[in-house]
């Protein structure tokens, strides 16, 4: 099965993710000549990773369905195919599909160096929901 | 027009390029947050970029139609959709189309601040044409 590009990836740990996510390690850069990792996500319909942050950044390239991105305190932002999202450093955020649609990005961490990943609380329904009626 | 998932870009200079290529910077990284570029080009069929090398080494995503990457002194390396290509820092190669198809790919220099590319000589109508005879 494809994502879209891509062989579907391994399903995403519960932990850090609500509703069923799947993940494709492109690029592992075990041993650290690129300094980044690449990954290619589908979210399934409603599905969203936690609200979490990273140290070095991470870039999304949205290649097919709907999903969404939400920074702390901003709106959520709409996203479709040939969408791209620079995401900065430590920026508090979550990703993930539309409540109707299925959702696929590659994503970029680069300077991995800097340290993993910071994993906070899962978005909740009544946070989850504002993408049905987003602000713009 | 479409690459693929990205709007086409702009002509790619032809002092690199042999053939019409196209080349969408997605990421220019500009104030240096990411310590990388990320871009999509299209080449047109039989259109392939000259010799050249990246002081930081260079990751390809193949999003579309029939492409191929060589390396010096190796046989070409036929790709499409989903392939991946991880390129060793300081190695000679080229990429282009196929000589019957477009090809797209996302590109991705991680390490930016190891140096601007180097390029070298057009890759040939002889070493070209390798491709519609590749060793495998």
């Amino acid at each position: 099965m494809q994502s879209s590009i891509f062989k579907i990836g391994t399903k995403a740990s519960p932990a850090h993710f609500t509703g069923p996510a799947f993940v494709n390690l492109l690029v592992a850069d075990s041993r650290g000549v690129y300094n980044a990792t690449v990954y290619d996500v589908k979210f399934e319909p409603g599905a969203r990773n936690n609200w979490h942050s990273h140290p070095q950044g991470q870039i999304l390239l949205c290649t097919g369905g709907v999903g969404y991105y939400q920074e702390s305190g901003q709106p959520p932002r709409r996203l479709e195919k040939g969408d791209v999202v620079e995401i900065p450093p430590n920026a508090r955020h979550w990703h993930g599909a539309a409540p109707d649609c299925s959702f696929t990005h590659i994503g970029i961490t680069p300077n991995a160096n800097r340290g993993p990943t910071e994993w906070h609380d899962p978005v909740t329904y009544e946070e989850y929901r504002l993408v049905a009626k987003p602000a713009f």
